[in-house]
């Protein structure tokens, strides 16, 4: 099975891309000047000690989001590439410390791929995750849970209250909880500060916090991994293999951004994404078997339920002969491929027109069902 | 012990650090004009296809170091991050297919640590790889050979026919041969065809090629990662696990900044180098027990070795003090630091004023011999 990043990949040179989650509706007036500035930005960042702009970046960053408590200026927050690399480091960490992860079940294919090189998974549901279920997370020994929140393809998030559960039988059982938050900046839900319900927990947790779903800026990016005191020296370490530091030009940049963020650009981005999945929900209404599953998300990827597995697959090929392309929904289900069968999943951080086209086609693919789906009804 | 970059670390804040290999001179007129167009930069690279821009970048870097044999256009050449990344994802693969790794030793410690997590690890001299001994390769059950080449910090490279004789022992006993030439660009006796020498040996390679040594442009870098036609799948992969794209800016901006090195830049950058490496064999004349033990390397480090271990570790303790950074010589012997202990490793992609205050203070902190020292001689 092809992973998801590679059918992205496939897609980065297609007339519509909507497989990717990241970023690619046009850049706001606002973003356009701080881009405009990025000369004066790379001169900036030359001129102070890293140490010094990377802190304050990171708690511009994070208070943008309202992770006021996270633990800046005690080593416990490190910049990272990307999430993925993030991903990577931490799979080294559990590697060593001879790991058995429950992961969330469904969620992106590279975060099972990333850690199942290092460590073995056990799924856990969605639903488990938010009843907390401590006899359940240990009854398969696992010393790890790895949590997205909100998750991508679902939106599904932890409230504070699930959260604060769900830690507090991590330290109770002394699990590591891990928390990959990369898409928080879409839904002010999950902007409660998570690092006061952690350290007042008492578990230990890692969690990978991504300024590179946010912003159409050419991937320039960077993941910042905030852990527990007890993870400090362990993760530390292991960053340290892979970098000395990340791109004092792009700690700058997320810096611009943040504030622009926190000073409207978020909201505008919100309003993006609320109009476009409004958009993806009209452009089905009134088609026979085809349904949003998560209404209530609010996260930059959608996902389409169709009636057969069959007809998901059919659809999913003729709208990428029509030139448009989406991810089908079985990677997601890393350990039950087939209770994804049924699923495709679009990401609209798209501009207006670009997804309005996108979807104007796939109303006409989805219309046309094939003769031997017609013959099963 | 502490690894090499945890010490780099520690000087970044330092008044003058020489600990860390990353370019960290004054930009040239030609690279300033270059930064002053990343507004530009950042709008052209959105204007094309990634495909597209990525394969001529690619072109434009391997071509401007000689590489011109390399396989592009056959989706055998890799984009990431950066060197380190790029080991990581080999490190993946490597685990996949098990392999038994001889690694060059000594090197840069955090390819040891990258690898070691994944797969056993035997060390293999310097001569030996300029030998080309197969039976000494394959008498530990190597599967696989890394060579760093030109060498961190030695400076030590395979010549053409050394490396001929290399791949073509390494085809014929089945071994992988990778190289990591993230050095290449300082030295013009590496920068033969080294692609022609592989295709035509018939050995499954794997090539690190990195530009973040090269310019001193916020750690805004790429590693590009060249592999034989029977690796492509099982790199390919291994790499869509860890990103969709690198940034299309900082692909554009690689692409200017090799034109400007192919047209006198690079030819500025080796001026530094070699009147920095001058100036520190200037500083070390007349001084009794301090030699420089590679006399023709040209890369960007440079060793120095003092009349003992304790004697080393006095001065690069003093040198601290003295607010200078350097890193020790333990660590790049991974499998016998001893035989590093009388080494310390001077980065000098520096600017020839900041140099030259190191190695005044140096001059002087290596001229007050301890006591200790003293009554030993």
């Amino acid at each position: 099975m092809e992973s998801l990043t590679e059918l992205e990949q496939l897609a980065l040179a297609a007339p519509i891309n909507l497989a990717d989650g990241h970023p690619r509706q046009a850049l706001t007036s606002g973003q356009r000047l701080i881009i405009d500035r990025l000369p004066e930005l790379f001169d900036s960042a030359e001129a102070e000690t890293l140490d010094r702009l990377e802190e304050r970046v990171q708690r511009t960053f994070f208070d943008a989001l309202g992770q006021c408590g996270a633990p800046m200026g005690d080593g416990r927050v490190f910049s990272l590439y990307s999430s993925s690399v993030a991903t990577t480091v931490l799979a080294t960490c559990l590697s060593r410390r001879r790991a058995r992860v429950a992961l969330i079940h469904p969620t992106f294919d590279n975060i099972h791929d990333l850690l199942s090189g290092a460590v073995p998974l056990v799924p856990i549901s969605e639903a488990a995750l938010a009843e907390a279920d401590p006899g359940g997370l240990g009854r398969d020994g696992a010393t790890c849970v790895f949590v997205t929140t909100p998750n991508n393809p679902t939106g599904r998030w932890l409230g504070r209250d699930q959260l604060e559960r769900l830690a507090c039988a991590c330290a109770a059982a002394g699990l590591l909880l891990c928390l990959d938050t990369s898409f928080r900046g879409f839904d002010p839900r999950t902007q409660f500060d998570t690092y006061e319900v952690l350290e007042g927990s008492g578990a230990e947790y890692v969690v990978i916090e991504d300024t590179g779903k946010l912003w159409p800026v050419s991937e320039l990016k960077l993941s910042f991994v905030a852990v527990s005191r007890g993870m400090r020296e362990e993760f530390g370490h292991a960053v340290r293999d892979v970098l000395l530091s990340v791109s004092p030009l792009v700690l700058r940049l997320v810096e611009e951004l943040a504030i622009d963020g926190a000073g409207g650009g978020f909201a505008r981005l919100h309003e993006l994404i609320a109009r476009n999945r409004a958009a993806t929900a009209a452009a089905i209404d009134g088609l026979r078997g085809v349904a949003m599953p998560d209404p209530d998300a609010r996260v930059s990827v959608c996902r389409l339920r169709f009636a057969s597995g069959p007809e998901a697959d059919r659809v999913r090929r003729e709208l990428a002969a029509a030139g448009v392309h989406v991810l089908p929904g079985r990677q997601f289900h890393w350990a039950h491929p087939e209770q994804g069968d049924r699923d495709l999943r679009l990401a609209v951080a798209r501009s207006p027109h670009v997804l309005d086209e996108a979807l104007r086609r796939l109303r006409v693919v989805a219309a046309r069902q094939s003769p031997v789906e017609e013959a099963i009804r």
